[in-house]
């Protein structure tokens, strides 16, 4: 149990945390998905197979993380107080030690993604308890962005870029969408990054949001949309663009205009203060105006960070203010079935003093 | 509501499940793990963003998915009804008409793996209930492969080895522990499969299980350890093999043929009824009497199928008979800290008919 290791930004971390927790009435939280233990840690654990969670108790203000002996040498470097147990054993007596400090417990906070048979691990340990979401306390915390979080991301989107730029030196007519995919992971493997989904949809599959790169062929005259995410630190970039390999099809370059118009001019919209439906509401009016309405099919944005997707959402129901020190994706897109698809998806920031800055800067077509 | 294109396992596979949820007294079932979803009903749903599940209700025997539209494609090709709804509106409304033939529901089944916000779901709809773990059920059920199942497996199998025939004959001098896993990958997505965990783990770092490939450029002398999983069809194949690049240092043949002949003996005890305990014990019993026991720091090995751990499980507190279909892995392995580690991975099936199979074939040492 170290204590004099503990960087400053997860320990602060935990105080806010600990302060909103108490706001809300809960005597002990349970955090155990490893995006917010790396956010509050500072370190990532896996915890789906073994139990593994951050113990808050909020009466007390003590914290503990329990981990499985395997993973004794992560807890170490989070610098908290922190207990182990073996496979053959069970995760509930380390429990039962980290909780039996706490007071009487009579509300826990969970997560909604943690798993249920956490919620069972803490019943066998305390018999009946009323559950409550901390989901919106750290949903709250994550989206506001500070300067090394922010930085993470722009080296995810640089490597990102990386990966563009290689593709439309190397596209030639027969490769595979598969076979570009794994280049482009590979370039951004290079460049320092780690590939997450690398989509790549052409011809007539540009037209399918969320399709798999498959071993179609890349023919001259296709549209090509290519949506790439990586991480760097654990931080997600995420880019897409749309290009035409050769000749472009009739009605293409309207459609290609008319995205990255509304791409434009919703992140001429963007500052701190303004909801993400108005922002979502700017791209769809230009799509809509022009006809194209029933083809842009899903949401203008969404935020990003230690998770692909977080808040803020940039779509017609999020009616938050966008807060100084949001990241998010501005994505509009039209898909004509059975023709071709256009996606343009920047990442944006509204810095911490509310200067508005768009992190990627490469444009194939 | 198709019904007419209905495979026929996932049919029989839910009535199975059905009669074993009557015997445990379970009055709704809701089963949303895409591991689950893709046993029962053919069809790979990822629902961890969005609410996905199959309800089914026990006394009525009826079953019905709930997904959100964006996934209506992959729901009409199960063959079974199913009920959609839109992000702006949630999942509310259709879970509530899918349990609405379900009569009184007192005991609800989840899976342990199941996010806790699906059990606030059904608590919205239903209001109090009790819930109850449907993981032994599935479990149950899951480690009995069939042909098919077995085919997939053994398809994965031959991709990593593809993989490790490739390391053989590439690997030099310099190369880094990243560079080859990302080789490894790329071989086995050529090889029609599905590359996921590739871990190299060169010189001193081959002592560290789990330890990820990073930057470490292999040398002269190093001994290697490579652990692939790569799945086919969904299926997960598992290696590990041990090699060394030039001369071996001191100790490593002694203990690379003690690990051998725990693998080995190991294999051989393997037959239907014996318990995962005893094989451990074989494994062990080899290693322990030659004074290495301390440094065999895991279970000899695990259950393969949809998830790369499932049951059965190769170890001391695993004590049931190993099943007639099951598929895992023996891999004893001895780590010697700060010197080098060897760990030599199989898969083996104990067919329906009750014969032993080994599935791979490919040696590098």
């Amino acid at each position: 149990m170290l204590s004099n290791t503990i960087m400053v930004s997860p320990k602060d971390r935990i105080r806010h945390f600990l302060k909103e927790l108490v706001e809300r009435g809960i005597d002990l939280a349970l955090v155990s998905t490893p995006v917010n233990l790396r956010y509050l840690t500072d370190v990532r654990l896996e915890t789906f197979e073994r139990f593994g969670a951050l113990l808050v108790c909020v009466g007390s203000g003590e914290v503990t993380l329990v981990v499985p002996k395997l993973d004794e040498g992560k807890a170490l470097i989070t610098g908290l107080p922190y207990l182990t147990y073996l496979d053959q054993e069970g995760p509930i007596n380390a429990v039962k030690r980290a909780v039996s400090r706490c007071g009487s417990v009579r509300v826990v906070g969970f997560e909604g993604s943690a798993p249920i048979r956490y919620l069972w691990v803490l019943r066998d340990v305390l018999g009946e308890f009323r559950d409550e979401t901390i989901d919106p306390v750290l949903a709250g915390m994550r989206i506001v962005k500070d300067e090394d979080e922010l930085g993470s991301i722009k080296a995810a989107v640089r490597a990102i870029e990386e990966g563009l730029r290689a593709t439309k030196e190397t596209i030639k007519a027969g490769v595979t969408e598969a076979w570009l995919a794994r280049m482009i992971s590979n370039v951004i493997a290079e460049a320092g990054a780690v590939p997450r989904d690398v989509l790549v949809q052409s011809g007539p599959n540009s037209a399918i949001p969320h399709w798999l790169p498959g071993n179609r062929r890349i023919q001259q005259g296709d549209v090509i949309v290519i949506d790439i995410t990586a991480t760097y630190n654990d931080y997600y970039g995420d880019l897409t663009r749309t290009f035409v390999l050769g000749e472009p099809p009739i009605e293409f370059n309207r459609v290609y205009n008319l995205v990255k118009e509304a791409h434009d001019e919703a992140i001429k919209a963007v500052k701190a203060g303004v909801t993400g439906t108005f922002i979502d509401s700017v791209a769809r009016e230009i799509i809509s105006r022009s006809g194209y309405g029933e083809y842009f099919i899903h949401r203008t944005g969404h935020g990003i960070g230690l998770e692909v997707h977080e808040e803020p959402y940039i779509s017609g129901d999020y009616n938050k203010p966008l807060p100084r020190g949001s990241v998010f994706t501005i994505e509009p897109g039209i898909y004509l079935p059975g023709k071709f698809g256009v996606r343009l998806e920047s990442n944006v920031a509204i810095r911490l003093n509310g200067e508005v800055e768009v992190l990627d800067t490469y444009w194939p077509y």
